[in-house]
């Protein structure tokens, strides 16, 4: 596995690739990987020839308070398991390298992100979208990996690409899932010993409120997940949505597909998590129905 | 010369020259070519192997009270003048295709704007930079060749290709004149017979300023080229400027470069020029001298 840290070097090395005629896959990181990015990486190694990691912690997707100095990270480790996953190239460049000054360009997310994580953390998304620009056009990748526990990111990136006609084919991976249905996340590392008893309750939420949407409305059906988090956890719930995807607004018939999302703020660690499902209320015939059950 | 409307087509069009190791080389336009666009296209055809020209009236960088619906077009005057001048391919996408929907993403350009055109044109250059971040993801080039009577135009271009890392090199060509000196532009076509006479004081005050820039500060011959103008024309000065070059601030003694820049807005065109010098302040010492003549 090749490891480059230059932004210049990086393009040379793709440049080449491609006059090979290539595909290359990519699959952007933070670092501190867990399964979940390890099946991303799995997956562009099937999907790929060249299967190119990146690993940079972007300060532009962190607001003030958020956790961008404690971010874990352990680059010795990442490299042995990104090697062992199937990466090829493994790029990491410095802050100072791809943010050398305060840019005179940056994206700007005008939709998709009033809703869920958008809605509290103000400037997150044209972070990520800002840097995946940069990502996408010094690693020029055919197909790009992201997992659907970002499903919120993932619907961004999806606009990044259509609108910006970036030559790349976005890939939604399933979320990698804990034993007991907890999602995978750097930041489960924070929870404490009793959260992380507590947090599959997150998953189990999701689990029930597609019952429970079979008999109620989509803002009955919230009320009941929040009501259930909160017996079930000492976590603050953040929200508790149901929504179009990936459009993220309030269901309509008319949307082939809904996203049931949940965040959770614990002690140390804000943890998300969702489902996305066929929509259930074009049998039903509305997202308004009362509930039956009370 | 291959003419290309769909997005799509361009790109595997491109795709293929790029597995032939072919350089690239891209002159993006709004059409109605004159002698300003064919000196970019003959300069890209000696510097590349494939020579991409667009033609598309780009909707996003016009604002509400601009000429957007009534700028010149003549799609098969531009088609044989761009043939002739030695383009491969001509894209000229439909606005339908390049803007299907209310974009989820645009670029946003946050500096070298708050001066010149970008003071009163609002928006303009963030439509400038979400078209380019566009093209050149449809038409990767190696190499993009922009006219300097549009300087603001590349500073802001040169930027996006900086912060956003795309693999290109932007060239700035010289300007292009009338024999009288008259900066060529497709605007040109809307002045009157009297106005036309009157134009090319433009350049003049340009030429001019150099002049009174040895004796005086920046300010002072700034007010000496709108004292010129309105003596010389009947048309409105809306700015004479000296700033550094390309951020466009007020000129500091370790500037490169600086650029004295010109805006009339006549009866039906609003008309722009410009030149870039060395800074002459590096040797008299500071942009803040008095002029010693009154």
């Amino acid at each position: 596995m090749k490891i480059v840290k230059s932004i210049h070097d990086m393009q040379n090395v793709i440049k080449q690739e491609k006059i090979n005629g290539k595909i290359i896959g990519f699959v952007p990181t933070m670092g501190y990987l867990h399964d979940g990015h390890l099946s991303l990486i799995k997956r562009a190694r099937e999907e790929s020839e060249i299967v190119v990691v990146s690993i940079f912690v972007n300060p532009l997707q962190f607001g003030p308070n958020e956790d961008f100095d404690r971010y874990p990270r352990d680059f010795e480790r990442d490299k042995k398991l990104a090697e062992e996953a199937g990466a090829d190239v493994l790029f990491c460049p410095e802050t100072t390298d791809m943010y050398p000054d305060k840019p005179v360009v940056t994206v700007s997310v005008n939709r998709r992100t009033d809703a869920l994580c958008g809605k509290s953390r103000i400037g997150h998304f044209d972070g990520v979208a800002t840097v995946l620009t940069k990502l996408f056009n010094i690693i020029s990748p055919d197909k790009a990996f992201f997992g659907l526990k970002d499903a919120q990111q993932v619907a961004v990136v999806k606009g990044l690409v259509d609108d910006f006609n970036f030559p790349v084919t976005i890939i939604g991976c399933e979320t990698k899932r804990e034993q007991d249905g907890l999602a995978m996340s750097s930041r489960n590392m924070y929870l404490t010993e009793e959260e992380r008893k507590e947090a599959h309750h997150l998953y189990q939420s999701l689990q029930k409120a597609q019952d429970w949407l079979l008999d109620c409305d989509s803002g009955e059906t919230e009320e009941k997940m929040i009501k259930y988090l909160e017996e079930q956890t000492d976590g603050i719930v953040e929200y508790c949505k149901i929504l179009s995807y990936p459009e993220l607004l309030p269901p309509e018939t008319d949307d082939e597909k809904l996203i049931i999302a949940v965040s959770v703020r614990f002690s140390k660690a804000r943890l998300i998590d969702n489902v996305i499902i066929d929509n259930i209320f074009e049998k039903k015939g509305s997202g308004e129905e009362k509930c039956s059950v009370h």
